[in-house]
This record gives C-alpha cells, structure tokens and sequence, in this order.
C-alpha cells in the first residue's frame, strides 16, 4: 500500500472506509464515534450548549511545541472553555491535498487524540476531503466543538468598571514559534509555542469562586488585538501597564529582530481574564499555582472614568502612553 | 475598497471584524450568533443531541442548481436528518483563497442564508481563514450542525430482513451536473444538481408514523456505494431491482458518453429509506406528493435469506445479477 495520500482517500469509498477505520477511529475511539453514521448521536447532561468552530491552516504544520492537530484541539476547547462552558465533544475535519504522508497524518492524529484526552473532550464524529495537489497545502483542519455551561455566561457584556486584567502567563510564545519555526534557522533559534488547552485553568477558578466576568484567549492579533476588540465591544476604557506583561527572553528578542510587537503575536496557550477587583490577588495566586498560569500576571485594569470608552490605553515602560488599536490585517498570515 | 479577499481578511483583525459585520452578520443575524463571542449559547429544547460535520472543497463553486454555499448547508443538514434528527444549528468555517471574489463569496454566503431559512436551521457561529494565493482553489468551506432527536435513533443497526428499499427520486443528478459544469460545454449541456435539504421529507415521514429503519442520503459513492456499505454494516443481502431505479433522461445520456454508471454518480438531494414492508406502499405515496420526493420508487428489499449476507446483488434490466461493490476511490473527486 502506497504511504501517500490518494485522491480515492477522500471518495467515499472504500479507501475511504479504510482511512476511517485504520487512522480516525484507531486513535479516537469511543462510543459515539463508532457507529460511524452520518452523525454522532450524543446525550448531554443539561440543556444550556456552547458551540463554536475554527479552521486551522497553520503553517508550518509542525512546529515547536505542537503541530496543526493538537493546535486543532486546543484551540476549539479554549474557544468553549472562554464563554464559561466545560467542552464536551469537538469534530474534525481533513482537507488533505493529494501526496500528503500518511505517516505524518497519523502523527498528527496521534497530537489530536492526545490533546483531546488531556482536554477531556471526545472527538465523535468528523469528515475527510482529499483535493489535488496544488490546491492546499498539506493538511487543513477544521474542528467544531459542544459544551456545556452551567453559570451566567461570561463575555464582553459583562465587563465592570475597576475589573482586575490578568494574563496567565507570558505573550506573544506561539507567534514567535511558528515564525521562527518557518525560517532557515529554524534548528539554532527553537522557541516553542505555548499551545495548550485552558479549560482545567477556567475550572481552578470557577471552583474557587473567583467573581469572573470575561476570559478570552489571545490567539490572532495578540493580547493587543483582543483588548482593542474588548475594549470596543464593552464600551470600556482598559488601562495597561506595559512593564506588568509578562514577555519570555527569546521571544523579546525574536521580536526585537523581527521588529515586530510582542502584545500583536499570537498565543495559543494564554487568555485574558476580567475578574472584580477584589478577587485579583486570589486570581494571581490561583493561577501562579497551576503550570500553565505560572507566569501570570495582572496588567491592567477597567477604568472608572467614562473619558475614554472603548480606547485601551498603554502606560508604556519609558513613561508615555500609547493608544492600541486593532491591527488592520495581519501582522504574519497562517499562524493557527 | 477594494472587493478581493486579501491575507488581512483572515488576520484577525479589523479587516476580519469589517467583514464578519458586513457579511456573515448581514446575512446570518440572529441572536446567537449577534453577540460574535468565541462560542454560541444555546438552549436545547432537549438533551439527545446528533453532532456531524462535512467539509465542501466541490468544483466548480458555481454549478447548475447550487453553489459550494448552498450545498455545505443543505448536505449537513441531510447528514443530521439522517439520523432522525431535527437539524437546529449550524457553524459555518471558510477557508479562502487570497484573491478570491468578494462578490462571490456574498453570492455564496446569500446561498447559505436562503438555504439556511429553507431547512429551518440557523447559523450560529463561524470562522474565517485566508491563505495566500495558490493554496486552496478558491474557497473550502466547512459546516458542522447540532440537531435534537427524541425517537429511537435510525441506522444500519436497525436494518431488518423483508424492510423495503425506497429512494425519493431519480438518482446521480448532482454527479452529472457538477461533472458537466466543469466542461466546455457547460452553456449547452446544463444538467440541474438536485441539492436540497430533506429534513421536510424526513419529518413528513415521522408524523405519519411510517416504521423507519435507516435513512442515508446517498452523496459520495451515489447509491451504488452506499448501499455497498449498508449492507456490510447491517450484515444484510439487499436485493436491488435496476428497472425500477429513476434514473433522469439527461443523466442516463450524460453518463452513457462518460461511460460512468449512475449507481454510483453522487446526489445531494436523494435518500435511501429502509421501511418495514408494510409501511412501502404508503410511504411511496407519501414521498410522491412531496415535490422532493415526486419521482420516488420502490427499488429493492432485504431479503430473508443469509446466503448473501452483506452483499447488494442488483437484477438487472437485461435479466443478470450483478454484485454491487463499493468503488475503491473516486469516480470524480471534488463533487462535495
């Protein structure tokens, strides 16, 4: 048998089946997927659903720190997890383009199927499309998820005036990965993606009671991006104290040669948090407690005034104050 | 403005905002999706779920009867119908090509809002990727949908010895006319897809109590395949009656130039029904005074015998018998 991805693979027939069969449901079985029919027939424990879905064209498809499966993974399960529900179950679906490795497609299932168990979440049911080569590049992935939630949904609309900012950890890893992992000098400069799945840092505090009020992972446009929008979307007037974000030595240094801002690269790994201010401390404390809120911080706070609604301003570490606005496009395509 | 899609419009920032408001929110507006938080909140009017997803890669995008639009709403919804379910919600994830028409892809989104408001089901929430020119064919979009069931699930599983073998009308439409679209001749030889959500015919069927065993609408592989692989899942012998399978004048003649069979060209508005035996005569009439369902027939029955167990014997027009095997890849990639 050929190691190569056929077109035939994404026909519906019978190397179709053998696809399924040998590579999806090897690595992600359970009862729901089994079945294999049309759709997965699944039963939750209540009612209120969170549904949410993002397509993955990252490239490279490996880089430090992960690859496009578990990138897949996390990142839907974060999307549930930052509107307060516990994710449950994702799909996942495969552009393949003609002569991809089949070796490397099962490696990437393995990440998915091993970031999904670190999750908590199953993946239930999915889909293979195989076009030719040329018109993709390698492997694309789309992964719907379901969730549940069981409190006031938090979001934007929720966001208080004096509201504690906090980030769980250092900005800008994954961009910085991915960019450095494109280059020639990709084996010297490794700086690895912070990648990861937030829900059990979402549970930690939603078990201690931490007055929440709005979690948003920092994945395209960086923090800078997300508070703008934030910002926007609240009507509120954020104030960020640069010199209290947490920045890793050799992403600083990336950017600095790139000359690109730490606050517009993407995470993978890390949210925002608006919490009520009183509950700052304990937030940081929790979250310094949890590997991956190690580093974490509080920047910034909702201010009181109403002078400046929707602005977020940076107090910048040489003492100025600078405005962040929404990059327009992108700061580097393809980076999740 | 400039009206092609650019590397920005999938950066995540106010490009992506500007088109996520004056696209996808203008067609798409409803509650859930307003808020244009990571995940949509919904409320289910009970707990069994059906979970499914399909990525649409179709070439051309444009085709008589549908577009890549329409089909990635009325195939996700037929694939919850599928399973008895009641399709409510869809996502909707695009991954396009830099460059790509923006003109086109409101024709293509309008597509989904119309097919959308027919099937009854909203969309909820979504994603939008750009990558750079020569990376995808245009544009790849995925759905993913969440229906509710209340009755006992159908499937292979329930598959019984004598059940009746129906399909809802003439078969291999959308095969032909995707297939024909891609011709020269397209101007001349406009064979119409039959793209169509069947979840109406679907919920005529429940409400007159017809004793359903499996449904499976019959896209890659056309009917062909699939019954290939209903019989293998349901360990049963389907015996199948060519003379009685609608077959449309244009695809019979389409296919004789092709030397394809339409057995196994592709549908996207076509099911197979497994009824008990009792039910046939009245779900026959049932689906004729349906304009889905208008050309519908009675092509075979699972016969009581074991000594085919897992095979689909067709008798055929000339008298024989033939086997019916699923393909081993593609007859034509891209059709969905």
């Amino acid at each position: 048998m050929n190691d190569l991805i056929m077109l035939g693979h994404g026909g519906g027939g019978r190397l179709t089946t053998d696809l399924v069969h040998n590579l999806f449901l090897k690595h992600f079985r359970n009862a729901a997927l089994e079945p294999l029919n049309d759709s997965a027939l699944l039963t939750m424990a209540q009612k209120n659903l969170a549904f949410t879905t993002d397509s993955y064209v990252v490239s490279p498809i490996f880089f430090p720190g992960g690859n496009i499966g578990s990138l897949a993974v996390h990142g839907t399960v974060n999307d549930l997890a930052m509107s307060g529900a516990r994710p449950l179950y994702l799909s996942a679906a495969y552009i393949i383009e003609e002569g991809f490795s089949l070796g490397q497609l099962e490696e990437i299932v393995k990440a998915m199927a091993a970031a999904a168990a670190a999750a908590g979440v199953r993946i239930v049911t999915g889909d293979t499309k195989v076009v030719p080569k040329g018109m993709a590049d390698g492997l694309y992935i789309n992964t719907a998820g379901i969730g549940i939630h069981q409190n006031t949904p938090l979001g934007p609309q929720r966001i208080e005036k004096g509201d504690a900012i906090l980030v769980n950890g250092t900005i800008g890893d994954h961009g910085a990965a991915v960019i450095t992992a494109r280059e020639a000098g990709f084996a010297q400069r490794r700086i690895i993606s912070d990648a990861a799945s937030l829900t059990h840092l979402v549970e930690k505090m939603r078990k201690n009671s931490i007055e929440l009020h709005c979690l948003r992972d920092a994945t395209r446009g960086g923090i800078g991006g997300i508070l703008a929008e934030l910002a926007e979307q609240a009507h509120s007037h954020l104030l960020i104290e640069e010199k209290a974000i947490p920045v890793r030595e050799d992403v600083r240094g990336f950017a600095e040669i790139y000359g690109l801002d730490p606050l517009f690269l993407a995470n993978e790994g890390k949210m925002l948090i608006f919490c009520a201010a009183t509950d700052a401390e304990k937030t940081l404390q929790l979250l310094r407690s949890d590997p991956l809120g190690k580093n974490a911080a509080i920047i910034g706070r909702v201010k009181d005034s109403d002078s400046a609604a929707g602005q977020v301003i940076l107090n910048t570490v040489i003492g100025g104050e600078r405005i962040i606005d929404q990059p327009t496009g992108d700061l580097v395509p393809r980076i999740c």
